[in-house]
């Protein structure tokens, strides 16, 4: 999967490293995500939800087909808010597959890697589905705590754990 | 100037090409432009700047240590209106020499690259002294009207062609 785009470029682009270009385009433009929403039918009383994304202006979309090619997954769309494309991917099991492993060989250099081994972290407990009890949502949402410093935060982590808590009590 | 970080994360993140990481760092935060502003001492009557920048969260700065080490040029400064930090080259000559060269070498692959080689093309206009004379001026603008299409034009190319023309006349 790596070296589809690799090869295509081998006449003019020679130099590129695909994978190396796309580490540095997410350490700016990617978004590694966990989010945690109210939901009555789930037994924890939340659900789980893991993300990674990266947005761009609709005029220049081809660092986002080439994610999706080089991923080898995902989904691109138009945010009809704005003039932006959206590549995501939010399958557990295709973010521990394809997304990850890339991460690990090919780090973020900079402090967005946190973001990055938190996500790997939390994906690890839903893959052993700790995210349904209570114990095991208080550990994420520990580690999502940490997570997009400067991102906004569209649930309170002190109430989560207080309604868990209730729950375990 | 191109290995010495990529010999220091060597053990750890040998799989890292450190050139094309940062150039998919600049295919999405990086920022290249031509500003041309009234300046009454000059013969044509407006000054070209040409920059090459990269804007990040003061939090994380990595990646711009890491592109003033690559391209063995710029400045790094806060910006005092918000939390971010930037990296900067605006001499002709060493944007020509330091950073032109890599984006040769390790070209965007998105349309952004147009915008690397509009800055190009303009440098080497500059080199020639040709922003010094009318014509050399409004090729110029007729090149800097194309750029960065969605970012803010602080100057009407019309205003400026205007003001030459009558100078030619």
């Amino acid at each position: 999967m790596a070296n589809l785009w690799s090869t295509q470029y081998a006449g003019s682009r020679s130099q590129i490293d695909i994978a190396s270009y796309l580490s540095g385009y997410f350490d700016g433009e990617g978004c590694f995500a966990v989010s945690i929403s109210p939901r009555s039918t789930l037994r924890v009383g939340w659900e789980v939800r893991p993300s990674v994304s990266v947005s761009q202006n609709a005029t220049r979309r081809e660092v986002l087909d080439l994610a999706m090619e080089h991923f080898g997954c995902g989904t691109i769309r138009r945010d009809p808010g704005d003039k932006t494309v959206k590549w995501e991917v939010r399958s557990l099991q295709v973010i521990r597959k394809n997304v990850i492993p890339h991460f690990r060989e090919y780090p973020l250099l900079s402090g967005k890697q946190r973001d990055v081994d938190a996500l790997a972290e939390v994906c690890d407990l839903m893959a052993r589905d700790e995210h349904r009890t209570p114990q095991g949502l208080i550990s994420i949402v520990e580690i999502v705590k940490g997570m997009n410093p400067s991102g906004t935060r569209r649930f309170d982590p002190e109430t989560i754990k207080g309604s868990v808590s209730e729950m375990k009590a």
